[in-house]
């Protein structure tokens, strides 16, 4: 979409970069309206004038920092199911405290009420942090059942996260992921 | 707090009745920024006066509009565990949808995320929300597997709403049900 999506000048490249994680760091600490050019320009800075060139709105930059955003750490999955689901769940609640997902999700979740272009930036955010989950209950579970185990394990945590101010605890990830191999019919 | 609270006074009882709706109905239709007192004002009908004598600033006529908010529909108990489990899931996804309580719980996320009064508000709403599933849960669950189907079953319809914009389909919220309860160490 823009010149410095596809170009290898480094110096292109170090500028996206910059100039998109200073417009996270903003959302993170100030919200969504505190993401501004003249704010992004002050932070990252760049000028004006060469952030406007790359990303005529606000919403741009946005969009782009979360398709740049890669402070969710990767769990390194270990074979066995319930290590690994219980990982990949502490995983995410980790994030959600330890890098202001939280902040990020409530954004994005608020936005998404009223501007449709935001739906799309949530979609392939969602997508992609559910996706080791997906992957691990491959072997495990099918159709509606998969289905339900990735939404109340995810749910779990950016419910427990969203609603209720905190992670959900070591024990409450734990039994969850007990009572979820236990109940799948095929487990 | 406020005079309207205690007075049994019919009139009174009916202004602040008419004027908290018209407060949760701008924030459903148009966000927590558009809760302003003249907009209150011209939506209920009462002058922006009485409002403000009552309500000093938008956030008290948001906090008490939450505290009047009466539209999620009560799921009837059965006294079977599957059936009441799946009917308050499907409840609480139907209010997300049809009473637009996925734009409710959207802004108060985000509120929260800034404005420590709102995680006060954000509590008592979820608390109220949560307490028929906790409630049938008493005698299914204790501690830790307790919170772990709470912050699941309630979890499925946050996440899938606020995250993926549509309510769980009612076969993932039958699977989940089923999950939990073949899953739980006493089931």
């Amino acid at each position: 979409m823009f010149d410095a999506v596809t170009s290898e000048d480094p110096r292109v490249i170090r500028t996206r970069k910059d100039v998109l994680a200073a417009a996270m760091n903003i959302l993170i600490s100030d919200g969504w309206g505190a993401v501004t050019h003249a704010r992004v320009a002050k932070q990252s800075g760049y000028s004006r004038a060469t952030i406007y060139a790359h990303w005529p709105r606000p919403l741009d930059l946005i969009s782009d920092a979360f398709g740049q955003f890669q402070e969710i750490p990767h769990y390194e999955k270990s074979g066995d199911p319930k290590t690994d689901l219980r990982g990949e769940v502490m995983s995410f609640s980790r994030a959600m405290v330890e890098h202001r997902l939280d902040r990020v999700l409530a954004s994005l979740v608020e936005h998404a009420q009223t501007t449709p272009e935001v739906v799309e930036i949530r979609q392939s955010f969602v997508v992609a942090g559910e996706a080791p989950m997906r992957e691990t209950l491959l072997s495990l579970a099918s159709g509606s059942e998969r289905e339900a185990v990735v939404l109340m394990l995810c749910g779990m945590v950016s419910h427990s996260v969203l609603m209720h101010g905190k992670p959900p605890s070591k024990a409450a990830v734990n039994s969850a992921v007990d009572i979820v191999l236990r109940g799948l019919s095929k487990g």
